[in-house]
């Protein structure tokens, strides 16, 4: 127990791994990567504790140590990315689902960002007749569903500007897309209305991480446009929202 | 300096991270979570100082907890993956090549595998008249490429029927592939021999994570085939292979 100290709430926070992912974050945000010293003194660490702390990272594959003695983010990073895009994050949102959503009536999706795009993890799929139906692993534009705007409302209007900047995403209006996205942030939510779809509108919520700056995963629900008033629209933003919050990382210490 | 081992080279580690590192590592292979106890069993811990670790990890949004106590990565793992690839992983490949590759003749490129395709992140172009010319952001199927191939030998064959399961990866042969893949692991390096345009064969070399089970990313070069004979290619293949060591993660201690 020694290297532990007391949290507010009575739980045990180790420090060195506190630094430790305080150290991948601050690596996260600088793509030329950080000297040592710049590491210690960010953290007001002695060099020495920045060292060990950088070198057992590095061991673990977290972080990457190029010949001029920078640190980046390393390739492991990655690999556990595509570990929670396949296992855990679906799995938690079925869960969630069933224990939130009890009325099957509407398509509840999960999705991540990946640059321009969204790919569709998972979905609850809606009981009604005309309840849509999407494929697992397919991708929709980001800029026109209300998952990918709902993550994308997460990204600084910059990065927007240099999402869009890819040949590959060529064709898509970037002022109207920011206009867009300031007002998804204002509102909490994102809305697309029949841009998917004629008769569908989509509400999404990101999924937020305490200390990340941007996220990339997005639940939504896809309604009949007919049948949205303003009573429907905000109960099923507040369904939205809870769901989003379970899979969003609750940052209380607790037990 | 109090939570600090030596280690054999001298370099100290911090053994309350690697425990972290080892902890995130576990719960990526644990799809449906893990309760505390599996942690610290798998640990070796007290379950006092593995319940620390963990809640440091959600407190950085690293881990997450279910209502039912299971512990899971948390999306924090994602927002970093995403920082990852769009700023260090690039800046290192461009910094190796111009290192390593003082020859610029034949183009080569940086990839990740997402599902069953690859998107390829940076590339530094060749020089010689027919030299291959790549899209950033371009998606290709990860199966006819030989960065694609490269990443997916890395995964399990359980792994790559699951991925190929998709109804968005419908058509490929999926026995073929794997077979193709045994290959590719005996060899080191992946072919694609005029799968993806006539008169061109590319060779990839995943890059490697130590302690993960896969990686998806990958680089290769493209290679117009006439000029190809046994010298050209083990001459590229050690390249290949050396481009990347260098953006593996290198889990020596050092200093």
């Amino acid at each position: 127990m020694r290297d532990m100290a007391g949290s507010r709430e009575g739980a045990a926070i180790v420090p060195s791994v506190a630094r430790a992912a305080r150290i991948l974050e601050l690596l996260a945000s600088a793509p030329e990567g950080m000297t040592l010293s710049e590491v210690a003194r960010a953290l007001g660490l002695p060099p020495s504790s920045a060292l060990a702390i950088c070198t057992t990272l590095r061991q673990a594959g977290l972080a990457h140590r190029t010949p001029e003695r920078r640190y980046m983010l390393g390739p492991g990073i990655l690999a556990l990315a595509e570990r929670y895009t396949r296992g855990g994050l679906p799995a938690l949102f079925m869960r969630a689902c069933r224990d939130a959503l009890p009325d099957a009536r509407e398509t509840v999706v999960l999705a991540v960002r990946e640059w321009h795009e969204v790919v569709y993890l998972a979905q609850r799929p809606g009981n009604r007749p005309l309840a849509v139906n999407y494929h697992l692993g397919m991708r929709l534009p980001a800029h026109t569903t209300a998952s990918g705007k709902a993550a994308l409302s997460t990204v600084s209007d910059a990065e927007v500007r240099e999402i869009y900047s890819l040949p590959s995403s060529s064709g898509v209006d970037v002022d109207l897309l920011i206009e867009d996205l300031r007002k998804t942030r204002d509102r909490g939510y994102a809305i697309d209305d029949e841009e998917t779809a004629p008769g569908m509108v989509c509400l999404g919520v990101p999924i937020t991480v305490p200390g990340a700056s941007t996220t990339t995963a997005a639940v939504a629900v896809s309604l009949v446009k007919s049948t949205v008033d303003d009573e429907v629209l905000s109960e099923y933003v507040g369904v939205m929202r809870a769901l989003a919050e379970t899979l969003s990382t609750d940052p209380s210490p607790a037990e």
